[in-house]
């Protein structure tokens, strides 16, 4: 058994139940499922109707306080008529329940010993066991085995053991598939049925955006026949002393979005053991490429590869029509929907891993890209504007006018993403056919968002960029230096097809009509577009107009630091406030460190840092990248231990709605930019761009990991002697 | 018959109704009734359940295209879950039904002639007359006459005759009160029930809010008996040729917030000419001390009465519970709530014909005082903020948080409407009583809203001033100078108070909890607290932020004019435009005239009038006022006319959903200030304020009016030759 692979739960807590749900999630790309209990929990009603609030997602409290179900397939959607589209929670087809002596088996209710949850990381395997005591004096040791195939996406196993203990026992479980399900408390149900045959429970949903989903299961046991009475398989049985029952249960999902051969009967046919080792063996070649080696730090290393795991679990080399959610397929709290968390926290991990699925994510972009000409053309504006929230089309999703007209920021990142990939795979085909035209709507949107003014140069007025708490910036730094990134990466782009492929030349400025004139309006606004005089202030300003607000006295406000600081200050008064919900000029730094000085990154830091809040999940990481850029050590132990509380550490409830998985993307980056001092591939060279720093948080001896650079695999290693790069085979 | 006070509607257009049934709008300043038909219309639904969208009341299309019945009590309001505290829309009790020879009457159906409709502007009694030619062959001449009576608040007289021209007849008629009505799409009833008796109808309604409102209706026929069938009044009979039936349909209205007898019986037992006569005595004495004559121009004549009807119909003097809302009670546009437009638009009508009324617009104030801090409050402010939507307990009711949010000038209007109350009055009364309490309680919360800078100047940023299509302003002018009055105001009320009356000084400090720091702190703001350099600009800038703003294409933009500007650009880059809703500095100006030089004022109007859209309602009169003082006489004749073409003029169909009020009360004060030259009583001198101008729009020879100044009624004529003024009886 490796070290460092297993994650645990060892006491059955309410108030922390939903983390658990959460953190030990399961998915194969194609499936997601919340560690929930197959019996679910006694009082904890999963089909309530209710309005879910939209207002601040931060401060609103959740329904289902103690589990929530979660099952999951992104491609499948609803339309909520207040929150617009949503990713369904599906049928719930792990549902298993045990009466042992006629007592119902419930974690909340009954007498449970020894419970005990591990999830491998290693292969997605989740392993619950814990003794019932029963009332009528029997001991039932139980044992719940469950895992989504990486081999066969659509398949589900679960594999339930019973022993007897002390005495003989009267077992009986039923188990079907619970369409009493709900999803931020709509159903998105129009019709629903559930079929049995011989050996098999079949529910088919049609959802109200029009998608079939097909869930049928299968239950096997070794002691009993299995019957099915009022679509739910029956099974009763006298177990001896000592005596153990084993039921197998397979689940296939599958949907109208799907074309491949699923195979059920092949997969009926094999054994338990079979499945799990053919999982596992794929989950193993994923961690060769992808695993982070900690030595000197149990804690942080376990840390690292749960991040890493669900990075692992969230994507599918061959899956292009979703992104990744904000909250890891692991919840609802964002709905499902994609944010510019894709392309600039957890990209690189693909890029340097898997440049396969990487590709895939910009896919999805490409696949939108006429949403967001749809979107562009509801702002009176041609080319392609990306929405702050995406789902099937690209149009917006954001309920929130706020976000949706002014966080335009995300354009601009999807061409740094597609940019970087370029620049780390050299992959020019898929611009050729599909970045390129991308580049080009996004620039052209640019030419009508900004406002010339009266010294000719241009502004993007009223912004609000990665912090949130600032929702009207006039010129936000980060989204003026995305911007200019965007033009003249389309500039950029044009000349070099102009230069090396005249046929791809042609038929893009064929595709997009563009002309010179275009082209030369790109050019000017690229460099009319007003960025801060670093040179005069040595630091990067938020925007024009931030740093003119008051200030705040932050310690005296926020007391209590285990709610965010946003619970204590109306958005009125942070929007006119000195206060980050998150970094902003230094996520400016990390995209694009050697635009400035490390005096100057260190001038910012010392600037913002102490008025970041970091209410927003995607800063802390983002703070550790830079403070070890800038010698801050113990601010890079700190946002590191700060970024692994978010949902590995289970102290703050963190995952209760679902992962935070741009920062476990971004934990990946500050493994390579930081640790390592690999900078990223923007950077224009040939050779992997190495800084002089390097960083050893508190107590590791040394890091091991791959890397993919322009399809070749190196071997990286850090110790207290710096990094050694070896070419790898 | 007196001249001009009589306004016609001569044909049925489907197109214009909606517009007639608010023009033609009916009230007491109790019970308020739009100008529908008693029978509806065909086809028209009233009870329909919809979600009525609230995202901007200028673009959303309104339901019930056609007719839109609509009975008020502004003191009964219902919780709307989308849209907070709604006015609620009552049982219809003016319903009557008409079967002509078995053929049912229908205004858009069956074959009518002659038709026409009357509102007497001088006693709010509305006429329909027409010809029904039935199918069968008969014509029956039918005359509906109505009013709610200002006599007896709680009573609504209908007077219903038909006669058969042609030949003998066969007439039905059924009446009741239809409990089918929604408001808003929304069903506000928790319980509703209909009884009778021998010779009434009652419905008894319960809201959501808690409140009963009880109404009873009383049909005598002068033929024949009249029967209750299925809760409603049936009659009958057979008309002769030649021969008339008259029916009269008294109803009564009152609620559980009510105290005074109503006296049914006492009314029952009176004639219709006598309600009539009585009616009309009430408004003869209104229209004595208000009525603004206007010689040579029949048109602007009527257009000015025509105002002046709907201001005096708005508000009886008793009345302290409520204010008048924006759309003056003759619609659902905007729920019935109050905006700044009662205090800075309207109140000046009451203090100079009627001050009992202005004051009691201002004790709606004073009654909501406590939500007014329960919403400075939210804001984690102290002392009182009032809401930018008020309604029955003073805090916001805006659904749209960035109104709510940062339209704050609304708070500093009221202290200006009472400061202008009292300079007008002399009422140190009310100041001591109420307006005191009211002064400092709003400067107190303008000490939390201040952001210090590091110069030491105190600034509001994030605000929204008059003009709605810039929401984020830094320094608004506008709001700034009105903060500023209100911190210098209740240091001034304080001094005041200390140095005349002791008693009330103590009383006032002990009860607001004042002492001399936070008088300090007011004065301090109030010095410091940023407002331009007029002698070096020579304008006056609406905000700090907002002059750098990119310059629009208006006229390219916006081919037809018909549909407002705001349908033409979105909102995400009207907030970042050159362009306005409304008159914003020019209010300033308006409110604040001897600030200024005419040079400054005429520079700022030619700067913002030409990018000024007049999508608000607000601005049009604001211009025209303005306008007259700077010697733009063209302006004067256009802005007024745009003024008169809201509601009056039925071209734009604008009163469909109510009536713009406050223009009406706008129209008053250019009257004063414009044509008449009078200054506002807030400038400081015991004598009526005259300025050297007065202005005469086309057409017009003289005008004439009266006045009351400190309570002393004068009388006020202007010709070609200027302004006299008399000191009246």
């Amino acid at each position: 058994m490796e070290k460092n692979f297993r994650i645990y739960r060892n006491t059955f807590d309410m108030d922390y139940n939903k983390h658990f749900e959460g953190a030990f999630c399961q998915g194969n790309g194609y499936q997601f499922l919340r560690a929930t209990f197959e019996e679910g929990i006694d009082g904890e009603e999963q089909g309530e109707i209710y309005t879910r609030e939209f207002k601040s997602v931060t401060t609103e409290k959740q329904r289902c306080a103690i589990t929530k179900w979660g099952t999951y397939i992104p491609t499948i959607m609803g339309n909520n008529p207040q929150l617009n589209e949503v990713i369904i929670n599906l049928p719930y087809f792990m549902d298993f329940n045990l009466l042992a002596d006629g007592e119902k088996l419930s974690m909340n209710r009954c007498d449970i010993s020894d419970f005990s949850m591990v999830l491998n990381l290693k292969n997605g395997c989740l392993t619950r066991t814990f003794t019932f005591n029963t009332k009528s004096g029997s001991t039932i040791k139980a044992k719940y085995e469950r895992f989504p195939s990486k081999k066969n996406k659509h398949l589900f196993v679960q594999k339930i053991t019973y022993k007897a203990e002390n005495r003989d026992a009267n077992i009986e479980i039923t188990s079907g598939i619970d369409t009493n399900v709900t999803t931020n408390g709509f159903n998105h149900f129009m019709e629903i049925s559930t079929t049995t045959n011989d050996d098999s429970i079949t529910v088919v949903s049609k959802s109200d955006m029009g998608n079939t989903i097909t869930q049928s299961s299968y239950l096997a046991c070794d002691k009993e026949q299995v019957n099915i009475i009022d679509n739910k398989f029956n099974v009763q049985y006298d177990l001896k002393e000592n005596e153990e029952i084993t039921f197998i249960k397979k689940s296939f999902s599958f949907t109208d979005m799907d074309n491949e051969e699923i195979g059920i009967e092949g997969e009926l046919v094999k054994s338990y053991d079979e499945l799990y080792k053919e999982n596992s063996q794929v989950w193993e070649k994923l961690w060769d490429r992808s695993d982070v080696v900690i030595e000197g730090n149990d804690h942080d290393q376990l840390g690292i590869r749960f991040s890493i795991y669900h990075l692992l679990r969230c994507k599918e080399e061959s899956e292009y029509r979703s992104s990744i959610c904000a909250k890891g397929f692991a919840g609802e709290a964002y709905y499902g929907r994609y944010f510019w968390d894709s392309e600039i926290f957890m990209l690189p991990f693909y890029i340097y891993t898997n440049p396969n699925i990487a590709k895939n994510l910009l896919m999805y972009r490409y696949n939108t890209l006429e949403g967001a000409k749809e979107n562009a053309r509801s702002y009176n504006c041609k080319g392609a504007r990306y929405p702050w929230q995406s789902a099937t089309t690209g149009t917006e999703q954001c309920s929130l006018w706020e976000y949706a007209d002014n966080e335009i920021h995300i354009t601009a990142d999807i061409v740094y993403g597609i940019w970087h990939y370029y620049k780390a795979t050299d992959d020019i085909e898929f611009i050729k056919n599909y970045g390129a035209e991308i580049i080009v709507e996004t620039a052209r949107f640019w030419l009508d968002r900004v406002d010339v003014d009266k010294d000719g140069n241009y502004n993007l007025f009223n912004v609000m960029g990665p912090d949130e708490y600032t929702a009207f910036n006039c010129n936000n730094t980060f989204t003026n230096r995305l911007v200019k990134f965007n033009l003249e990466t389309a500039c950029y782009v044009i000349q070099l097809l102009n230069e090396t492929d005249k046929i791809a030349y042609v038929k893009l400025c064929d595709k997009v009509k563009l002309d010179n004139k275009e082209l030369l309006e790109f050019k000017k606004v690229a460099e009319k577009l007003i960025l801060p005089d670093y040179e005069k202030v040595q630091y990067i300003p938020q925007s024009e107009n931030f740093d003119n607000y008051a200030d705040v006295d932050i310690d005296n406000l926020w007391k209590d630091r285990k709610n965010p600081f946003g619970m204590y200050m109306t958005h009125e008064k942070l929007y006119r406030s000195k206060v980050l919900k998150q970094a902003d000029s230094l996520s400016l730094a990390m995209l694009f460190k050697t635009d400035f000085t490390i005096e100057q990154i260190k001038n910012t830091y010392e600037h913002y840092e102490p008025i970041t809040t970091h209410d927003s999940s995607l800063s802390p990481i983002n703070h550790a990248i830079v403070a070890g850029w800038i010698g801050k050590e113990e601010h890079v132990n700190k946002f590191l231990q700060y970024s692994l509380s978010l949902d590995f550490d289970s102290n703050r409830n963190g995952a209760k709605d679902g992962i935070h998985i741009a920062n476990c993307g971004c934990m990946y980056q500050f493994i390579i930019h930081t640790i390592a001092g690999i900078d990223n591939a923007l950077i224009n060279e040939d050779e992997i761009p190495m800084s002089t720093s390097y960083t050893m948080p508190k107590g590791w001896d040394k890091v091991s990991f791959k890397i993919l650079w322009k399809n070749v695999s190196y071997f990286v290693t850090v110790d207290k002697n710096g990094t050694k790069i070896t070419k790898g085979i």
